[in-house]
């Protein structure tokens, strides 16, 4: 690879993944640089990011932003302009929930390299989006921990030949009844015992739903058919997945829980690059790891996520959406913790599939799923 | 690869490696044909192999034995012309002990590919072996569960920035003072609680001695300092050693402890074969992994192994050679277990290392060490 700089654009950069991915450009100026910062509505934090790493292009989805920023050395640009820009290298998707889908779609086409934390957007479009990748020979690296594993364990493998295993943390309520998830809070939710992550993603962890999500997500990243991908309950968060081989051997993944390992990993591919800032595991301290089969029953929205890709066609995409505002009203107090799960369910049951969607058939279920969520909740 | 039936020759097929390796071919008849057998003393064994496996060329150690074997579909040859015979493809080198340290080189010399299960050959003889493997473009695959393992983590993966985790069971005394290990019965000494092995490797187990051994060996075929090789303490034998990259991720190659699983392996490469017989985790069952580092002080062999290592030259050989003669001694009940390590030290102590040595240096000292060991004893 020698002294090539690589040029990356962040969608999201203001959110979890966004900020940690700044965090890796900064440890390592030699290798990476900024050329494009997109976020929604952190205005003074991307403020800031501008000061710091000076891209050439920026988006904002707030429109007051543009008189609080100064405009004197980069280009106001469209998502979609930054993501195929020709200066462009590297795509990271670090946007969280459906509004990841448009641009990740955009990148892919451009036939950039996309390093994609957003999981709706395979989750919901991910026929269209690895078709098209294929076709212009773009490249999706995961950024997911527990994709990452994966693709880090099937590095030099022959992956057809391999079963998944998506390792879980269990989320805050492992082990609790299901009479026990009705009291739950947004703040016990929002605690998450292993991961520092965003809010949507730490409720979907504490549901499940998140590990739902990323066995869909697996299917398209490794091609790899639903009986053979399984979820494991691994509460200490050290092995992020495993890949058993046809031989019956198994290869697994082990870090501290720090999103910068895959981050860093996804942009460095195929080099490892020392990072000082990141944790090394000691094995002084680790003592024990655990495994546990999932509980279908408590956390009904693995089980109904997974139903969901097995179907195909827009029921991920109706699940991805209903899911979204339902974390949203759990947010806002408006439904319980419990309710997530029914109002999936309910809307799955609703909801008439269509095969092979196109962007418009995926974008015209998220608005009616979304909507009939709103109309359930009496919203 | 095709249809290519690769041609193995096992060395010490009558041994617990050599059977599970016939095991593996009949497995695989598609796959791998026995060309060459060579065994000891148990020629009743030798015998049903030669009527199963047809070999064209056996060796065999008792002379007695010629009268007992029938010889028409086959040649006697010595070892030497069956590891270097062009029929062969790959040597199996099963024996255990010092015994398998000239045909290792023979057949290294020849070119071949050499699965290699015996670790003295590596740990007396490293520098040699490596050195005429690569002036004769042969390669060296591990059959060791921890080589084989930290080989599967490595590949793919750029190997001159990775520091190696051989993981170990503890053997059957872990959590013995040093007292208590004063009274240990070879009885005792024999039950492993993971792996099923040969006596000399269960005994060298349980003083931790193997994994000593373990990690010279490591150190040849991974070309990696001792400063970048660890030991963890792991008793469920699950993991069978780690591999930590750069950027601190860490591989872990998991299995149930069955040698059959790293010998398949070495004899498929780069192809990973189903077989039906094989063990597959089963994560319904798997509760817990636990770790601890190893303790030294009282399984002084770890620690005199590693030292042996660091020193060079024909210190390892001496300790390998002290440690034979001193397993068998326990095992004839002439010496306490932990004589072993006192016997070993005192040989190291004595020794006077010759630097670069030759096959002729490394004999001598095999000798001498031998030699000494019996005269310290009064035997």
């Amino acid at each position: 690879m020698g002294n090539t700089i690589k040029r990356l654009a962040v969608l999201g950069s203001t959110g979890s993944i966004g900020q940690q991915t700044l965090e890796v450009v900064r440890a390592l100026p030699h290798h990476f640089r900024i050329v494009g910062l997109a976020a929604g509505k952190n205005v003074a934090l991307l403020s800031k990011q501008i000061d710091e790493f000076k891209p050439s292009f920026v988006y904002y989805q707030e429109e007051k932003a543009q008189t609080q920023l100064a405009k004197d050395d980069y280009e106001l640009l469209s998502l979609e302009e930054i993501v195929s820009h020709p200066q462009v290298d590297t795509v990271v998707i670090a946007t969280s929930g459906t509004s990841g889908l448009r641009p990740t779609l955009a990148a892919v086409k451009a036939g950039k390299t996309v390093a994609l934390a957003n999981k709706e957007s395979l989750v919901m479009a991910g026929e269209l989006i690895i078709q098209e990748a294929k076709l212009n020979k773009a490249r999706i690296l995961p950024i997911d921990s527990e994709h990452s594993a994966i693709w880090q364990c099937l590095r030099g493998e022959n992956q057809e030949t391999a079963n998944l295993i998506l390792t879980a943390s269990g989320g805050p309520f492992l082990g609790y009844s299901a009479d026990q998830l009705k009291e739950i809070t947004t703040e016990q939710a929002l605690k998450h015992p292993s991961w520092q992550m965003g809010k949507k993603v730490t409720i979907d962890s504490a549901t499940l739903m998140n590990k739902g999500l990323e066995v869909i997500e697996a299917h398209w990243l490794f091609n790899t058919t639903f009986d053979n991908i399984s979820v494991l309950i691994h509460p200490q968060s050290i092995i992020h997945s495993m890949v058993e081989f046809i031989d019956g051997s198994v290869k697994a993944l082990l870090s501290y829980p720090d999103m910068r390992l895959p981050i860093q990993y996804a942009l460095s591919y195929p080099e490892r690059l020392p990072n000082p800032h990141l944790p090394q595991l000691n094995w002084d301290t680790i003592n024990k790891l655990t495994f546990e089969q999932p509980d279908f029953d408590t956390f009904p929205c693995l089980k109904l996520a997974i139903e969901a890709g097995r179907k195909g066609g827009t029921y991920p995409t109706a699940l991805c959406a209903a899911d979204e505002i339902a974390v949203d009203f759990f947010l806002s107090q408006r439904i319980k913790f419990t309710d997530i799960a029914h109002l999936v369910e309910r809307i799955l049951e609703l909801h008439q599939s269509i095969t092979n969607p196109t962007l418009e058939d995926i974008m015209t279920v998220d608005t009616w799923a979304k909507q009939k969520v709103q109309e359930l909740t009496g919203g």
